[in-house]
C-alpha cells in the first residue's frame, strides 16, 4: 500500500518557531505612527502585551515554542503531510501532489496554530481578558478554543450580518465558553457612533476591529488578539512548514513550489516561509500565494503605506493594499477579503522571494468538488484557492511531461461552509474582478505619511 | 510532554476485520421470513449482493479487509488513540480516559469504516448503482463519500423533514456526487402511497428505508446499503476496537472499562467487540453500551423477533425492541434513535456479555461542553452519551479511589450539530423518558411468530 500519509511522533513537533525576518535581504519596514515616525512599544503595549510585543519585534531565527502551548498543539498537533495520489490520478498528471492538512485541529483550521501561543502568552503577561473580532467566525471560534484551554475570558466582536446569518460558528464559540456579541454594539464609542448614524448598520470587519482594539485600548486587564497580517501571528503559523519540512525529509522528497491561500498573509507565511530559508540559502523553490480575483491585494494593490483597519485606528503599515477603505465583495472565502497583506508577505513579494498568483471564485469550488471527490475531504473556501492554483499547475505538467513535487496548505474544512458549495453546486455562484479603475482610485486616497 | 496522542503507521492498519460470532457462547438466532422460517440467501439477495451476504453469515473468526479497502481507510486510518487528561483533571479523577477520535474521517464519524466496504463489495459484485436511506445525515453522506471512491452511483432517501431543515448534510452528499431525495417521493410504491394519504407527509426514517429497499430489490444493477444494525456492519466497525487494543498495547495500558454509544449498534460493536474476544478468554473487562432515556432499546424493551423497518418489509430479527411502530421522540442525537438493537449485541447483552445503561438528553449535552472545553473537540450527539457515561463512571471513581482506565469511542463531531448546541446552551433542551406503559403496550403489537 502506498504511504498516502506521513505521520510525525509527538516528540517529532518543532520545538521552535522559525522567524523569517532572519533571512531576509533587507530589514522590515516599521509600523509608522500618526507622525510618520516608527510606533513606539509603548503605544503597542497599549492594545498588546509584552511578550507579543517582544515577538513581534524580533529578528531572531528561531523563536522557541513553549511547552504549555506545545502541549495544547498535541491534541492534533503534528498534523499529517498527505498524498492527493487519487487526485493525481484523476488529472492524469505526472506532477506529485502533497498537502497539508491543517483541517484536523478543534478548531478546523490553522488558525489556533497563532491563537494557542495568544492566549498563553497573555496569560503569562498576567492578563485576564482579551477581546477579538471576527467575521464568519474561523479566527473568533479558534481564539475561543485556545481562551478556553488558558482559562482566559474572551469577548469576540462578531459582524452582525454574519452573526444572524452564520449562527453555527457563533455556537461553536460559545461552546468553548466565549461572550459572542453582535457588532456594532452600544458597548463602544465606535459602535456607539455607527448605531448613531444607522441604528440597522449590518456591521463590518472593520467596525468590529475598531470596537475589540477601543475595548482593549481602555482596560488594562484585557488586550486585544489579531488573527493574520502581523509578525507574530506569521511566526506561529511557521509550525505548519516546519512540520511539513521534516515530513518530506522523511521520505525524500522535497517540493518544487508550494501553494497557500493568502489574505492577511499566515496561512501562505505559515507554510512557506520555513521554505524560504532553504531558497535564501540557494535552494530552488517556488512560493506561490494564491488570491482571489475580486480581492487582488498582490496581484493588483499599490505597495505603500495604509492603515490596516478600515477606520485608520491602527498605525501605517507598508504593504500591498487595494486601500483601507476598499469594500470587497462578498465572495465565500470570507478569510481572503482583506483589504491589505501582510508587510513580511508583502516586501518578500516586492523583492521578488515570492510569487502571486488570483484566482476567480467558481474556479476554486470546481477545484474544491474535484478534490473532495478524489480525496474525501470537503476543503473550506480559503483553501480552494490553493487547490485551483496546484490544479491548473498539475495540468500545465500534463502538457509538459514534467514530474513536478507541488505542495500545498490544507487549511480548513468547508463543514461550515456547505451553503456556498450548496451555491456552487446549484450553478448560483459568480465571478467578481475587482474593477481596475476602483484600484487605481485607492491610491488617491492613501494615508499621507508626514514627512 | 505527555504522549496524549498514540499514533499508529500507515503499516499497522488492521488487515483483517473481528468476527464476533466465532467468540458467541451460542451462535447467532437466524432471521425469520413470513413463514417463521429462516431467510434463504436469496431472498437476501434480492437486496444485498453475494459478497456482502457471504459476511453477514460468516462464522469465521477473521475476515480479510480488501486491499481497496485499507487504501481508502488509509485516507484517515489509522485514526488517533488520545489521553483526556485535561478532562481527567478538570474532574479531579483518579480514573485515566482514553478515546478513540473517529471524527477524523472524511464524514466526520465512524460510519464510513462501513461504508467504503460495502460500495467495494458491491463494486466486485457488478454492482453499479447503490440505494440508501438517511435520517439526519450521517451515513447518507458517508456512503456518498464511500460510492464516490468506487465509482457507483448513489440515491439517497432522505427524511422530507430533514432534508429541508438539515440542507447541510445533503449539501455535503451531493458535494460527493449523490442524488438526494425528499422521501417520500413519487417514484416508489410506498412513496406514491404515503403521499396519496398526506400529500404533506413528513417523512420518516422506517418509510425511507422502505423506498430505498423498494427501489434495490426492483432493479438489478442497484443494491441497498445499510449502515448499523446487521453483521457485516458491525464487523467492518471493528476496525475501530482492533486499532485501539494496538495502541494500547503500545502503551502497556489495558481498559478496564469500555464504553459507546448504542443505536443501531454499530459504533459500540466497533468499539468494544474485539476486547471481548479477551473476556471471552477470562480478561476482566466490562463493556457498556450507552443509549437514551428517550429510547431505551437495551434497558427497557423487550428481547423478541422484530420487523427491522417500521412497515415491516424486512425478515424478523430476535432483539431488543420498543417495537417496529415505536415513534422516539425527536431527540438531537438522530442515530440513537432506532427502535430494535443489532441482533448480535442484542443477544450478548441477553446473555450477560455486554451491559447497557441509559442517560438522558440534557445531561449529555453538558458532558459534550465539558469535554470540548477541555479537550478541544466539539463531540456529536450520540458520541456525548458515551462521554456522560464516562464522566458518571470517572466521578464514581473520584469518590471510591479506583484508578480505572475507561475507554470511549468518539464517534463523531458536532459540526453539523451546532444547532443542537445552541438550544442547549439556551436551557431549551428536555429530557423525555419513553413511557414504560408505551414500551408494555408495544409487547402486544410485536410480529406473531408462525411456529
Amino acid at each position: 500500500m502506498a504511504a498516502q500519509r506521513v505521520i510525525l511522533e509527538a516528540s517529532e513537533m518543532p520545538t521552535h518557531w522559525y522567524n523569517v525576518v532572519a533571512d531576509m535581504p533587507n530589514p522590515p519596514a516599521p509600523p509608522l505612527g500618526p507622525d510618520g515616525k516608527p510606533v513606539s512599544p509603548e503605544m503597542m503595549m497599549q492594545i498588546f502585551s509584552g511578550p507579543i510585543l517582544e515577538q513581534e519585534m524580533s529578528a531572531e531565527r528561531w523563536i522557541p515554542i513553549p511547552e504549555p502551548v506545545r502541549e495544547i498543539y498535541a491534541l492534533w498537533r503534528p498534523t499529517p503531510l498527505c498524498r492527493a495520489e487519487r487526485l493525481e490520478q484523476a488529472l492524469g498528471t505526472p506532477a506529485k501532489i502533497y498537502y497539508k492538512n491543517e483541517s484536523v485541529s478543534p478548531a478546523g483550521s490553522h488558525k489556533p496554530n497563532s491563537a494557542v501561543p495568544q492566549a498563553y502568552l497573555n496569560k503569562m503577561a498576567g492578563i485576564k481578558r482579551m477581546t477579538t473580532e471576527t467575521g464568519a467566525g474561523q479566527w473568533g471560534s479558534s481564539l475561543s478554543f485556545a481562551t478556553q484551554m488558558f482559562g482566559i475570558e474572551l469577548r469576540i466582536y462578531m459582524v452582525k450580518v454574519s452573526y444572524n446569518q452564520k449562527p453555527f460558528r457563533r455556537s461553536m464559540m460559545q461552546t468553548w465558553g466565549a461572550e459572542v456579541l453582535a457588532s456594532p454594539t452600544d458597548m463602544t464609542n465606535a459602535g456607539r457612533k455607527a448605531l448613531a448614524a444607522d441604528p440597522n448598520n449590518p456591521g463590518s470587519l472593520g467596525l468590529a476591529i475598531s470596537e475589540a482594539v477601543e475595548e482593549a485600548a481602555g482596560r488594562a486587564d484585557t488586550k486585544y488578539g489579531l488573527g493574520s497580517v502581523l509578525n507574530h501571528v506569521l511566526l506561529h503559523q511557521t509550525v505548519i512548514g516546519l512540520e511539513a519540512k521534516k515530513q518530506f525529509s522523511k521520505i525524500g522528497v522535497y517540493p518544487d513550489m508550494i501553494f497557500a491561500p493568502c489574505g492577511g498573509g499566515s496561512n501562505f507565511a505559515g507554510a512557506a516561509f520555513p521554505f524560504l530559508a532553504d531558497k535564501a540559502a540557494g535552494k530552488n523553490v517556488r512560493l506561490v500565494a494564491v488570491e482571489p480575483t475580486s480581492c487582488p491585494t498582490l496581484t493588483k494593490g499599490h505597495y505603500a503605506y495604509d492603515f490596516g483597519d478600515e477606520s485608520g485606528y491602527t498605525p501605517m503599515m507598508l504593504m500591498y493594499t487595494l486601500g483601507h477603505d476598499f469594500m470587497p465583495p462578498s465572495i465565500h472565502a470570507g478569510g481572503l477579503r482583506y483589504h491589505g497583506d501582510s508587510p513580511l508577505v508583502s516586501q518578500l513579494y516586492k523583492e521578488g522571494l515570492v510569487e502571486a498568483v488570483a484566482v476567480p471564485q467558481v474556479a476554486t469550488f470546481a477545484a474544491g468538488v474535484q478534490f473532495a471527490r478524489a480525496e474525501g475531504i470537503i476543503p473550506a473556501p480559503e483553501s480552494n484557492h490553493a487547490i485551483r492554483a496546484v490544479i491548473d499547475e498539475a495540468l500545465r505538467c500534463k502538457e509538459t511531461g514534467e514530474p513536478k513535487v507541488l505542495f500545498f496548505n490544507l487549511s480548513g474544512h468547508g463543514h461550515f461552509d456547505m451553503a456556498s458549495y450548496d451555491r456552487y453546486l446549484a450553478g448560483q455562484l459568480e465571478d467578481y474582478a475587482y474593477p481596475e479603475a476602483a484600484i487605481e482610485a485607492a491610491l488617491h486616497r492613501l494615508p499621507k505619511v508626514p514627512a
